[in-house]
């Protein structure tokens, strides 16, 4: 008998695909879904694409009505976990894909969101290599409540973070800019966020340091082992609906070697299903990972600029936040890890 | 009587661009078009856009076909220039779109480029601030033979230059990565330049240190006063026609303020017509330069991460190729500096 | 000594190109530009692409603010124009870039917009030709009111019009589907002109006769002589942030050849600076009209189909608005008809 | 045990969606992919978005190396298959993704095809109502070859068949328009298909008549009980990637209401999976249909003009190509007809 599942903030983007993915999950039901202006409405007004789920009706986004499931998937605007979530049961398996529960340093917290800080839950990067080489996968068995990466963030830590477990890059002068679509915005009325303005051009925001995935990126980095992480971050808006790909630099420690390299990753991605480190050479497309999980690396040594350059590519919906929520609510549940997710992109 | 004008390569985005401009531009009259491929065609089959230039043919680029004009522009591949440009007179302004005038070190050309090296002209960026705060426009002034810069150096130079000239930051570690549009590779007929690869797509290239802007780049901040350059720069195509948005980063001198950084850009472009320093909180975005000879910059101090960060955006086919050559082309014949140029980008 | 201007709506998509327009006008002096919601802000804030008019700022648009300049452009909302219209001396030549005075039939006025009927105004498309073989042009000379037509109107109009002025082809069965970018919807904050909505998709509106083109491109055809005028007309909005592509189809009358038709639209527009028409069996690409106040037409005789297919191709925003609006004021006010305009396209 | 499976044209596009649906159907094994040009590659190298194929490489596309399997589908260029299947053993299953099998009557295929005539196989589309209201999945049951409809052509059809079918419109001057991605087209490099020449822009082909789609597509609606079939179809390639939007008008027969038409629709299709048909006055977006095998339609009657406006929309590749393929294979082999295969699009 499948689990039964309910997602909060149904109407959006982020939770628009995992009501997708979790369709296709053959050990999901989903029985709720709900929202906050839609509510009253079919999920098909909001979601025309999820054909096969046009039985379903908005709720109002409550605590009673996220009440009584096997699992709870939130995908609310930040600051608006929190207060729910502190009313689920705690054997109910709670997956967050907003930013309340994901900082565990309440400074970080204060100086990037503000507002109540409701404390940091286990983080939902099975990938993540810790500074002893195993995996976050172990923290993430049989916990009720997962906060998800944000997708910036998942780029950017998967790119560079066997590298800095390995002690190959200095961490304090990382550089990161990251071309990402629009939906990583959600689906807000705002005049940028307008194709008119989009289409044929790029811009960057959040420039200068005041990105809230700054903190998230840093801390990740110091749990693969890094100290004194310091990130200049730039996202770039390209017209592109989904997808980020990453350009993360770090300075190469002395000595290292490609080879060092290629190592290091292998032993971090070598057996993973959704990540994978291309050949020597070839770099990602992010057309290549669009409705999949899966986050694809390629890593050039530039020995003239002393720099590692790590591309990284995914799906800022799927392996930057609804499929990592998904992998992680396996992995919780002792299902199969990949359950539901496919390593395949919908290209071209 | 306006100066006559031969376009060799009209059958390119460049050229065609080139033809854009002058047949806008009071003081030239094009009389020769040229192209390889193309020749004996006329110049609308292969440039539709161009109405007003639907009366002329396309002649087979030889220097017997380009000689006799006031002005001959080059908008051909690179290696292609150099043996040309051997045989037109020397008193016929020659303005080369092309590389293989640019660099003046001859083991950057054959480390980057290969073959004969045909040794560098004055080099078209006007606004190019000197170690000694001079303007690069002065060297035009009244020469004969212009090497246009390279599209993504010139949006990385102005971008970092008058910080550089000022000595606010330190160059031994810039890091730049550019979302550039795939005008800027030309009308080639690669895979990876499809519309159904690159539309919802982005992907890096001349990854780790091999792209040719590399050392033209290093040569610029040179020339701006800086010592020991290194450059770690990453291409990202995305899906934009024209254009680039350049993330250029550099760590901070010791004790550098924003108020320090704003007054040197301010001294260099301060008076200039085609590069706009943008308000505090302001970032540029690549659609306003679209068509227009403009550079706009954002600037953001990034405390934490101890690097300044500069958002430079222009119209890579403009102020990239077309119009930096016709703005140089002005200046080195004495006419007003933006004849027949405009600032105002055509968006949305 | 330049005619003074002010234009209102000007922080709006039209009021942004007609400034683009007349800023490289040599007549034509911007003194005045107003808005509602962003009046007080620099023009600049709204526009960033008009760097040349970053002196200006907006005013309240008022009759009063209006009043004392040689020329007012609206571009103002429907319904909006005319209240201010009323208000504004006789010898001001104003044209409006809106619909209030475009349509001669009350009742049509009624059906698709409704409100108070503020009456037609001289109808500012040159080209149109009419059932006598004139062409509207001479209407226009001397006007002091300008109503310009619609962008699809354009579009479908000087598509169809000279097959029917020479009764090549019957009206009673005409089907128009247009692909049209967002940026004739204006800069509204709408779902479904959000970015991440639009780009990868297309999508039909105004579907079954119910869109505000089909009266105004009926009456243009009755001006060309057509009698009985039907019209099912779909406009399908399609990720490029200007342009339309029309493809207006209508039966061909009894024995009529390509021949006949050639001969007839070479009539209509063999003089014409702003509308061509290609050679048989090439058609038009919207890219070649950005920026441009050009209407590219193609044309094919479907035999067996029985159908003249007419499709072209304009920018909405110039052709389709702002340089319809200025190549008329020319015309009222005795200048060279294609002063501030360009033929030549930016393109790529 | 599964179904083993061949793949031919593996390198291309349909090649790729074929792989890319297989991969996720739990009764087929692909165990061969073959190409042309690119036999001896590892398929990744062709298709990286495809990584749970890595392991596969492309051999040639010969009848020696498809045999042996017990489905083969077929995605290679038109007139290319017909040689091979002919080689081909009875019993196994051959999907042909080509047009050489499309067509009954070999003046039709002379004309707009030419070359050696193969004759038509069973053509897969399961939805298509007969003039008898039986649909044309009963003649796929068990078949051993199957020509997969080409992607304009199952839009157009599946818009208008149930109207024909119940003669509710006329179909002797139908006028069809879509808007089409240029995947469709292939991986071909041809300069019209080029990122540059296709963003921001949209341009008409196959004009007048002249595209093969029109007598596939006239042939469907005769099934359906049309007669006297006449078509003007114009494809508008627009810049998305993936999709058609197929907006195909017939004039209304006499007396025809809304319901009428309503209740044919739903006659047609009330109980089908992958055709659904929108309330009164929606209208489908492309973006929904990405990467299911899903059409969506939406219908509206226009009084005024006298006709029916079908508005339909697909990924050219799922239910354009390779969704329509498995599917029909599915039935073929008695399996459940939509397994491998999913309602709900990729969306944003």
């Amino acid at each position: 008998m499948p689990f039964t599942v309910a997602v909060a903030g149904a109407s959006g983007y982020a939770g628009g695909e995992l009501l997708r993915l979790l369709s296709a999950h053959p050990e999901f039901e989903v029985t709720t879904v709900t929202a906050f202006t839609n509510a009253g409405q079919p999920l098909i007004a909001a979601q025309p694409h999820l054909r096969s789920l046009a039985h379903l009706t908005l709720a109002e986004t409550t605590p009673e009505n996220l009440a009584g499931h096997d699992v709870v998937f939130l995908a609310l605007p930040h600051g608006k976990s929190g207060e729910i979530t502190a009313q689920l049961p705690p054997e109910t398996l709670v997956v967050d894909c907003g930013a309340d529960h994901r900082l565990t340093d309440e400074a970080d917290w204060a100086a990037f969101y503000g507002g109540e800080f409701y404390g940091a839950w286990t983080y939902g990067m099975p990938e993540l290599i810790h500074a002893d080489k195993t995996k976050h996968r172990v923290e993430i068995e049989g916990t009720k409540r997962i906060a998800v990466p944000g997708c910036n963030v998942t780029a950017m830590t998967l790119g560079l973070a066997p590298a800095v477990a390995s002690g190959l890059v200095e961490v304090d002068d990382i550089v990161a800019v990251l071309s990402v679509g629009p939906s990583g915005a959600g689906k807000s009325l705002k005049p940028h966020l307008l194709a008119s303005e989009l289409m044929g051009s790029a811009s960057a925001y959040g420039v200068g340091g005041s990105h809230r995935h700054v903190p998230e990126t840093a801390q990740n980095l110091r749990v693969a082992g890094g100290t004194g992480v310091r990130l200049s971050f730039t996202p770039v808006l390209v017209p592109m609906a989904r997808g980020i790909l990453a350009t993360t630099t770090a300075r190469l420690a002395p000595g290292v070697t490609e080879a060092d390299l290629r190592s290091a990753y292998d032993l971090a991605y070598g057996d993973e299903t959704f990540v994978h480190v291309l050949p020597a050479g070839e770099y990602p497309r992010v057309a290549d990972t669009i409705g999949a999980n899966t986050c694809l690396i390629g890593l050039a040594v530039d020995g003239a600029a002393g720099r590692l350059v790590a591309i990284s590519a995914l799906d800022n919906l799927v392996k930057g936040t609804a499929g990592a929520a998904v992998q992680s609510a396996n992995i919780a549940l002792g299902l199969a890890e990949g359950l539901g997710l496919t390593v395949n992109g919908v290209a071209p």
